[in-house]
């Protein structure tokens, strides 16, 4: 596994076919939509320039929607996932 | 529903044919003017570098005006909601 | 009514053949130069990164002085209204 | 009259032919070099983030040095005057 | 050796024939995808400009994983190296 | 006279012909080389954001090296002088 | 002497035909590879806005290793020298 740093999420991102969680349907046809996808690990927090770590408010198994340009691509056993960093989460599906 | 992070705001944005809130016409010749919408989520506001939670002035339920460029289009439930930070809200339609 | 959000200012623009308040003149040959206007709502003041909210200097009802190209249009009962933030503003017309 | 906001300063640009002030004579050749004013009016002082008000140096009837391409141009009673921020101004004629 | 100042990792890069690390596999089809090695050293932590050095997270003899076009190649008796900070590791591979 | 404000230092420049202080010799051919000047006013120090003014090293009467792009010319009784900040001050020639 | 300011070191950078420095051979062919050489003056410690001198890490004497685009070139009694920022200093060799 693969313990992210900071305030960084490994995030499995939700394939087009199925963008449907919680009764919320993301549009395919505008490119530039957020997409979803499933936290399966978060950093500690991000420590400021005060030398404060600020708590995570997203946490492993949220479901969120980010922005679909936002963090890198990594692959893990063959599964894509992103490594975003918190401030890039739009929200968490409830 | 879709719990907004930080300072974000989810909000449902008005249709242009109907743009009169509480007697306040927003121009529609003009691209360019600020546009209306109703929130209908908050986040918990946003924490500084010094760690410290910053209260939110705009709630649910209140009528925003905002730059018609800010944001993020999201759709939930084939409605089109924005989401805005709240430095990106202009006033409060009172 | 709007209520303005942090330092923004909404203001009611003074129109070009009236330019001259209290005595000051504003030239309207050369186009960068700054105009006035009257503040009719003031938001309650920004918050700083500490956490402070910087009280406001100007008040409603202040004619004030601001740069050409500061804040955004908006349109309120058929009256142009300028949203200007608290820094944009040179000075206050006494 | 018009009172400045934060550290702004309003200043008297001293003309072309009549730029010598206390021995100091400003080169008209080269366009860049810096200019003379009278500073006709003072802000109370720049507010910090840290919500501290920095006391101004620089002080009304002051003859101070700036940067050519400082400020904006703002006309009163048919006379020009710069609107200037006292870090534009780089010292004091004494 | 070489002792690596503020939050510096001397890192020793994964080749490509090997980058298979505790069940992860990094795709080397897509150019942009981050790359892993293992921390032959560790500085001691940036210092904010609050003066306060914030520990290091990772430690030497981790396995990161990085980003690809982060830090800067350096070759100690013939082996090639990276110097990165730490913000630019995504996460330790455990 | 000039007073500088904040943390600015009036240097007279040395000429191209005497670029020799202390056994220093500042390269002519490379255009890019800092050059050397001598300290005739400093200002009183920087008052940082959290409102403490920060003391300064260079002290009136001190030859300096600089970067030779950095500063305003300005001329003071038909002599070249150069407005600097502290901070583009490499050294001080002792 | 050469005095530097802040946290500048001045650095007798090693002949590319020397390059080799306690077994670390540095890679000549590829240009933007990082350079050695020896700090033959330390300044005081950079100052930060909080108003905190920050102890220097590098010492007089320390061969170091940095980035070869970094700094300004200087000459000094006919020998080439480097005037750097600490934060530019990769490591020190040891």
């Amino acid at each position: 596994m693969l313990k992210p740093l900071e305030d960084r999420l490994i995030v499995a991102v939700k394939e087009a076919g199925e963008q449907q969680v919680g009764g919320i349907v993301i549009a395919q046809a505008q490119e530039e939509k957020p997409v979803t996808g499933k936290v399966v690990a978060a950093g500690p927090g991000r420590v400021t320039e005060a030398g404060q770590k600020l708590a995570m408010t997203v946490k492993e198994g949220d479901q969120v929607l980010f922005d679909k340009f936002a963090g890198q691509a990594i692959e893990v056993d063959g599964q894509n996932y992103l490594a975003l960093r918190e401030k890039d989460v739009i929200g968490i599906l409830a």
